[in-house]
């Protein structure tokens, strides 16, 4: 038996498939927006299908934007010399608000992992190798610090180091503030391994 | 400057204002939904819309519902003379779950709260004793164990008891599995109170 409604069932289960988002959650967003207003409802559903429709790739950095070039790419002053590879736009936002860099980006979309069977063909490197072809100073390699973003470095820094292009790997350490009780043993060797003079 | 595309920052702040998600969960939420085939993105616009739409609340028991009367109240085999006040439908399919209840429901949306200003008349009181001028047997209280969930008990008890109708509360005590250590303290004295004979 449907125990309250099919429409809210349909809506559950589309919600609950979402990243993040587990059954209970699923039900209490769909309670929540069948409460909504119809016009906002109308509006989130409207938002969400044009960000899609018109939303791509920038085709210089391959992040997510509404323009042929993102606009850090086509920001006078930006060094283009300069790029720091990332898995995807989320970290190129964490990046960007430092507002310390003043570089560009390339963005994966992904990362190399053979246990789901992502390879190098299925990310953005050959776009990346393509583009360190012309007058490319650094690559800064932001990957993760986990397997999968460490094994996506290597691999492009063999790519890369043959073309004479410096390539950098960002530090990996004990995170400020953090308290080195609680950080695994892996992160404080690391720590150690790359310590500074001071 | 926006940072990587309009149409995804007005997805991320659509998505932030839902209950549950905050500003992080928000922008993987977007990415994920801008990374999705258009026909899924599509499907979940439609199934949103369409259940927006289409719920509505059961003429008797007010539980969200895409007919007119809830399969469960037209269900032949429920007693109808027992009916069990919950605070809303997730409540409700809660106790459906356990298979154990033979009755019907009554969905208040809501419980009495004047500290955010939710009074009798903002949920489903007046319709409650509107049924229970027909013929009812016993009204079971499973609004919440919270402060709003008691008053609202208190305050539906006080008017239905007169009716010469049977009104009991669900009993509140250690949960099954609990460990003592670690419940606090009106929960343990309520369980005291509450103790039955073996």
């Amino acid at each position: 038996m449907e125990l309250y409604s099919g429409y809210i069932n349909k809506l559950v289960d589309e919600l609950a498939s979402l990243p993040g988002i587990g059954n209970k959650s699923a039900q209490r967003l769909a309670f929540h927006l069948v409460g909504m207003p119809q016009e906002r409802v109308d509006r989130l559903a409207k938002v969400m299908m044009e960000a899609k429709a018109k939303v791509r790739y920038c085709k210089k950095c391959f992040t997510l934007t509404d323009s042929e070039v993102c606009p850090i790419c086509s920001k006078p002053g930006r060094n283009q010399k300069l790029i720091m590879v990332v898995e995807n736009s989320r970290d190129l936002a964490a990046y960007e608000k430092t507002g310390k860099y003043e570089g560009v980006y390339h963005v994966l979309h992904g990362a190399i992992s053979p246990m789901i069977g992502i390879g190098p063909g299925d990310i953005k490197i050959k776009e990346l190798v393509e583009r360190c072809a012309e007058d490319v100073e650094e690559v800064i390699l932001a990957t993760n610090s986990s397997l999968e973003g460490e094994t996506t470095a290597m691999y492009i820094s063999k790519l890369l180091k043959p073309m004479g292009i410096k390539v950098t790997r960002i530090a990996s350490g004990v995170p400020v503030g953090g308290d080195l009780e609680y950080i695994d043993e892996v992160t404080l060797s690391r720590a150690l391994d790359g310590r500074v003079e001071l």
